[in-house]
């Protein structure tokens, strides 16, 4: 149960944004810009960040959901996203999105927890200035969406389906389409 | 010396803000309907939690920007802006805003952090459920903005007047217009 009452049974951060519209549409032009605006990193590569850190930040709706976007962009699929979970420095990775993943660990910890030394091994293995803003951002952001999803009590589907068939229409279609289509139903 | 080539002189997030002007529309937007949008907490409430949580995180340039923009907008001014960031539970507030500070203070660790307990605190000191979810976000936003500014290691000005000028802008023209401004400079 949420802990305030909701005007829909839409679970996460679904709910939340019916709820509240106003603030519903910028988050949706910010993680559609970041994770599938024009980038250098393919939107499996940023959804598999984004992932990443809501695992770390135990955020079962959001982990639940990302991790199928990613393995929908991604040619290892839910594999590959439970891989990187598990053991990062493991994984069939590039050596820069290692690198990445590395600096979101830190920022998913603290912006403090960053340092020289990160950014510097990022750039060895090709990593740009513009990746490793949008990866700082990305996970800062993530730590955002995740602290709203758990701070409020939303609810988390425990099907896999639920999440999978979302991520056939991120695919498709895209954060504000969605966001789009759900405020003409609420209407 | 911020991890990255930025393309200004700017502190803190209006650095890069000025970078990546596609991040920062929605960034903007989302802090303009937190912070000053309409809302039953006033302005200066609402900076105060930003604060607080900014000074939770350690972040000195987002806590000397928005403690001075709280400031800026309630009758205590800065002291008590400060009592609140060294004893919250001590500072001469009202028993509603003490506990959405409370709240903030559990999102600042983690959204999982929140209570049911908390939550009923709240609304029996007569917070509404709007006020708890943007105290929520607010709270999970500056865990955003905090980790942002300081994970990519952008620079925080020394000098208490920078802030305070600052201030004087935003409680006239908002963040938005001052975002405009700073893009229209950059041209």
């Amino acid at each position: 149960m949420p802990y305030i009452t909701l005007n829909s049974d839409e679970p996460g951060i679904r709910g939340l944004f019916r709820y509240r519209p106003e603030t519903a549409l910028p988050l949706n032009e910010l993680v559609e810009v970041l994770l599938r605006g024009p980038s250098t990193l393919t939107p499996g590569e940023r959804e598999l960040i984004a992932a990443y850190v809501s695992s770390r930040n135990e955020c079962k709706y959001c982990y639940g959901s990302h991790s199928a976007y990613a393995a929908a962009q991604l040619p290892g699929g839910m594999d590959l996203v439970e891989q990187v979970r598990a053991h990062p420095d493991a994984a069939p990775i590039s050596a820069k999105l290692r690198a990445l993943l590395d600096i979101a660990g830190a920022v998913q910890q603290s912006g403090r927890n960053v340092t020289q030394e990160q950014v510097a091994a990022a750039r060895a293995e090709g990593a740009t200035d513009l990746e490793i803003h949008d990866t700082v951002l990305i996970a800062a952001a993530f730590c955002m969406y995740n602290r709203y999803v758990d701070g409020l009590g939303t609810v988390a589907p425990d099907d896999p389906g639920v999440y999978s068939a979302r991520a056939e229409r991120i695919v498709a279609d895209g954060y504000l389409a969605l966001l789009a289509e759900s405020q003409r139903q609420a209407v």
